[in-house]
């Protein structure tokens, strides 16, 4: 198993990438989200990069130096990691994030990429964006790669309390994200459950799995958390809760590991020596696992393309989210989901 | 973060401790589970073991050489991994795991241990045994241990579609574990969540939460996957679906990231060559991550002790749950639970 970036340039757009990013959302925002945006803008004069969020507090970080290709779009209000998302989303209307939001909605920018609370930016894509037709409620969608090729896990924090029709819906959407946009031939289905006998696991997960016997999709099964690295299946479905614990204890276990194997190769005389020989494959290993190349999670189902990156990015981090979300504008996810399901 | 087995023996029995295991539970039984058991029963002359099952097909395996403090408990019936557990355990009166739930139920044996169906295990304590006072589903624990001490997750798997009212109860369960049995004083209690914001997360969480901020238990609030590794409560506190992929993607994960090292240091020249100097180091490790050692997860809130293992289990592992067992035994954690809560 692995992380990486979305690929490929297919259906690319009419002209250079547009792409609008959240200046003010996410624990290290402004500073490190401008920063970011303002090297990625740099290193990607092909494209365009609309900043929202408060000119004032945006500006003085370009130093008198501001790329052309980085236009600021002011809003005069921020949505805080501890305000009740919904609420907050309907009262600021303002909110740089229901901007960036717009842009889209307004064929503006092709794409937006927010490091703000996953709750907000999902409720703010609902209601400036609105949800595809056969869609009751959105995923977030995480890719990984393993050496069997692609896997996309869903949903890993769009939508709590999700119902059996939901998951059915979320199996829906990554076959066809794992079709149209991974180059996937066929991807197989499976729930990410308790047990893998069909008769284990939750209410949702057995209402799911009636669901998705009835229908076309290539349904495998249910799959527990030790197979994942092995590439179950191509679309592995959870609900949100079980998707973010999983991905982000791989965040935090991968980490755990690692520094393992530092203090082993500082452990003196022979960590040292060791890590001389060992130090090529580590890095290749530990390319593997990091975390930061992810960028983001695409949200599926709603009317636009939205990346949802890490609340705790920084500055290189945002630079792959914004990789990641140029990549996704170019291969107009909604427009392929809404086919699709049409 | 890391595995270990249940410590301590205070609060000893009167003579020597009596394990029951069931001999037809599990993806290799009887063969493994009946060879780790006598294995276990020849290095543990201290113990008395019951092994209960088909006697036809057990007593083959001595080979003639059958341990004096082994005992064969017949049991006519087994139950299938694909069967429904409930209706198959009232179904089958004469199960094996039903038989050694009743040698804990009438005082014969101080302990259970099966590698059988999860939910087999747990609908046979609850029919044989009984709950607890104050306790309407029993929870799966398992014991983790950090740099900053033992770390107990539940629920793993034994309550499934579990409400905000259960994990309150898990909470108290876990934090009288957490004190009575592995000498943690005061505990923490935490809910693995998918943000840290008390307003995240689904619903059963926010319940637990008002319950949680209600009572005296020292509740510390949410926690994410990314933080377990780094100890973030004493107690944590989940679903079993949630619980149970955390659990199991650790021992996937774990196994991945070794099998990654292998190749690395199976590439020729250096990796041989790091390998020798790394090999203490790896191996320090390696054993952090062993999940055999872990032998099982205690089942709280029936009347009795009953150790459910990995139904994957082979002879090592079913030494090691074996050994959990006999600890957990002599821990009394059932009546310990029932004073506390009473």
């Amino acid at each position: 198993m692995d992380l990486d970036v979305l690929r490929g340039s297919e259906g690319a757009l009419d002209g250079p990438v547009r792409v609008a990013i959240d200046a003010m959302g996410g624990d290290h925002a402004p500073d490190e989200v401008v920063i970011g945006a303002t090297d990625w803008a740099r290193v990607n004069p092909g494209a365009q990069l609309l900043l929202v969020g408060d000119e004032a507090r945006i500006t003085p970080f370009f130093e008198g130096a501001q790329p052309s290709n980085l236009t600021v779009v002011h809003a005069s209000e921020a949505i805080a990691m501890d305000e009740q998302p919904a609420a907050a989303i309907r009262s600021k209307r303002d909110a740089s994030v229901n901007v960036a939001m717009r842009l889209v909605r307004e064929g503006k920018a092709d794409a937006m990429v927010t490091a703000g609370h996953t709750g907000a930016g999902v409720a703010s894509a609902i209601i400036n964006l609105g949800r595809l037709k056969g869609v009751d409620r959105p995923a977030l969608a995480v890719q990984l790669v393993t050496d069997s090729g692609p896997m996309v896990l869903l949903d890993i924090g769009a939508t709590t309390d999700s119902t059996g029709q939901n998951l059915f819906q979320y199996a829906h959407m990554g076959t066809i994200f794992a079709e149209q946009v991974l180059g996937v031939k066929d991807p197989t289905v499976a729930l990410l459950s308790i047990g893998e006998e069909g008769g284990k696991g939750e209410m949702r997960v057995q209402e799911a799995t009636e669901l998705l016997l009835a229908s076309k999709l290539r349904f495998i099964g249910n799959v527990e958390g030790k197979d994942l690295p092995k590439h179950p299946a191509d679309v592995i479905v959870s609900d949100a809760t079980v998707g973010n614990v999983t991905i982000k204890f791989f965040e935090g276990l991968s980490s755990f590991i690692f520094d393992q194997l530092r203090t082993e190769f500082k452990r003196w005389p022979l960590g040292p020596i060791g890590y001389a020989f060992m130090r090529p494959g580590i890095n290749r290993i530990r390319r593997r696992f990091d975390y930061e190349r992810l960028g983001g999670a695409p949200l599926l189902g709603v009317k636009g393309t939205v990346l949802i990156t890490h609340g705790r990015a920084r500055r290189r981090m945002i630079g792959f989210a914004l990789d990641v979300g140029a990549a996704a504008a170019r291969q107009r996810i909604p427009d392929r989901i809404a086919d699709a399901l049409g």
